[in-house]
């Protein structure tokens, strides 16, 4: 069979597996989903010496022990699993809400409600409990999912998956719900984002090249999840304690996400006294700066910048440092190097933080506040498949109603035009 | 310069245009709107004079009589171009309204508000009305558009396109917020689509040759606006008087756009009682019917339906004719057949109500009524920019809700994780 007709067969079955999807009710899913989770737990086993002939693959290939790291499946990350799943369970089932309702002068009544999206692919890299992940969330809000993973995971992501699929079979999950791809040849993907009235999304989550490689040759709707070029601007106005806080949690917190940031901007008003300090307690949890002319001025320790490190996505303890001469520069600033995921200005003048947060074009602007923040959990909505950079459909952390759809339904008694 | 370059420049202008926009008030852009009004108004002669070089044109090319009217402007048209700029100023701005605020236990209040998209392509063929149509819509919700038409109604669309961008500048549009692409070269629709980072989306409005081109060559979001296969299904509890209705006039009242009816599905415990009657009905306004076996032996005046005639968009005076066992084959019909655009049931009774309108996955779906109502008018939008056919972002008419996007501004008051 070749990857062509395999792909199309798989979304075909993935169709089916939707409309069937769409007639299940909420604690029907639930009930499956507890069942998906039990049997997690009682394969625990079985997904250890899966994972153990991935790990063994990944240190003959010469994988680092970082990809390693991400690569491992242990108990206390089944456990994590195990409690995803379960957390999943408690949210709000948005399939089927009202958005709203009303009435033409005709009399006709038109509802618009929150709908599956249908077949939903996600396209990742490495991490197999993207898997589980990816799953239950399009499963709870009844899209059929199918999964490519990484073939470096691909033993780990096969044992998940069927044990996802058999354990929610024992509860009526409709077969096919969830698919992975088991062939390793790339051109799988490449059928997957031309599957045009098949596949309704694609969800790259993953690198640079991965996201490059679907957009160029997808023909389905994709929404990227795509880097983070995250800036804190240090307005003249600003709490001077509070933005050496902030600054030290959005860049060292966890420095290898896409909402840590990556430049910092400071006001020229307040450089002088404030960018010593700064550079001190970034220094002293071992930040490499990269600073501008202004800015080496002022802490001559600084390595210079050049023009890439204001586009740089670092994911590291290094920190592009810049000095502006005012908040209209920094705006301008983010929009020409930022990647519009997340920005915050920390000042105490309510004009600049209007300035800010109406100019800035981010999925996420923040005053006074971490970037780190732009994440599903801490937004409330409980889960996420992960933060968009796109604007259409989706923009930040995308939580179960971002993977529905809407639909009308209008009530007449015969009304024609 | 390169169609590549001249793209590129134009793109660059659109984005440093949308910045702009995104600055510009309510009642600014209202103001602006008036004056774009007024210029029409008062340009007359000129839109006819570039009007009369597109007919001539056409002619000379052998246009039909249907193409070449479609490209006519005449004061009647006009009127109708000027009304739908004062209808649109009087509509609510979504910009900048607030979605929804939640706050956090940690003290984070997090606002979700619409913001413009940023940079608008609309790709459409013939009707030169589009042109002031997309433009003013995009400009209400503050997005730059770049617009590209037919050559057929260059002419045409270049008058209007400056009318409108000079009208609005008397006023403080800003530069480049409306755009026309004034090379015919179809290379440039290529690049236009592929302008990642620039253009943030196209809307193709035509037929398939054009909405195929633009989804194989775009890498930037698309909102397709295709074809209408609809249906209208007569129940076996249908209100057959109703029935009769619906069907006459979701497939005769404008048998020419998308949200018309193109397949008619019978329940076959009523089909003998309903058909001829329905049938009659049909050929007094000259339907041409296209039966499957079972409708030919109840009219045997029927021409034979072929595979085809259930994909068909007939766009005409033609409607295929079916006779299902039941409800769930009138679904199933829908489902494979079908564009899930519009689709109707008639019926009393709750149940098949409430079957068919949760397992139709169309954008709109009607119990009693037309299928001629999908439209942002009759759904109480007051315009709209077309019919999405696609589920990502904007499913069904899209008004100015949809030509935005949104964003969330996070406040606090030093909080980090």
């Amino acid at each position: 069979m070749s990857i062509h007709d395999e792909m199309t067969a798989l979304a075909d079955r993935a169709v089916k597996a939707s409309r069937e999807l769409a007639k299940l009710t909420s604690r029907k899913k639930n009930t499956i989903l507890e069942s998906m989770a039990d049997e997690l737990d009682a394969r625990r086993a079985d997904i250890k010496a899966a994972n153990q002939k991935d790990m063994e693959a990944g240190k003959a290939a010469g994988l680092t022990q970082a990809m390693l790291d991400r690569l491992l499946l242990n108990d206390a990350r089944i456990d994590a699993m195990i409690k995803g799943i379960r957390d999943v369970v408690v949210l709000k089932d948005p399939v089927g809400e009202r958005i709203s309702l009303w009435t033409r002068p005709n009399g006709l009544e038109i509802e618009k409600i929150h709908v599956p999206i249908g077949v939903i692919a996600i396209i990742f890299e490495s991490r197999p409990n993207v898997t589980v992940d990816a799953a239950v969330l399009c499963f709870k809000t009844s899209n059929a999912v199918i999964l490519r993973g990484g073939k470096e995971a691909m033993h780990s992501n096969a044992i998940l998956a069927d044990i996802l699929q058999e354990g929610g079979a024992k509860k009526g999950l409709p077969d096919d719900a969830i698919q992975l791809v088991r062939t390793t040849d790339r051109e799988a993907v490449r059928e997957l984002v031309q599957m045009v009235g098949k596949i309704d999304l694609a969800i790259p989550r993953g690198g640079e090249s991965l996201i490059n490689a679907v957009t160029e040759q997808a023909r389905i709707p994709v929404i990227k999840h795509y880097k983070g070029v995250c800036h804190v601007f240090v307005d003249k106005d600003a709490n001077q304690d509070m933005a050496v806080d902030i600054v030290i949690n959005a860049k060292c917190q966890r420095p290898g996400v896409c909402n840590a940031m990556e430049t910092l901007l400071v006001h020229k008003a307040i450089a002088a006294e404030f960018l010593p300090r700064m550079a001190a307690a970034l220094q002293e949890r071992r930040v490499e700066l990269r600073g501008d002319d202004a800015s080496r001025k002022l802490v001559p320790a600084m390595t210079p910048a050049t023009e890439a490190d204001w586009y740089a996505e670092y994911l590291d303890l290094i920190l592009a440092v810049r000095v502006v001469k005012d908040i209209d520069e920094a705006i301008a600033h983010i929009d020409t190097y930022g990647s519009h995921h997340s920005d915050a200005i920390v000042t105490e003048n309510e004009s600049a933080q209007k300035q800010f947060t109406q100019q800035v074009d981010s999925a996420a602007v923040y005053v006074n506040a971490s970037t780190r923040f732009t994440d599903g959990g801490e937004f409330g909505m409980g889960a996420e498949i992960g933060i968009s950079t796109d604007k259409l459909h989706a923009r930040g952390p995308m939580g179960l109603d971002e993977l529905t759809t809407y639909k009308y339904i209008v009530h007449g008694s015969g009304q024609v035009r």
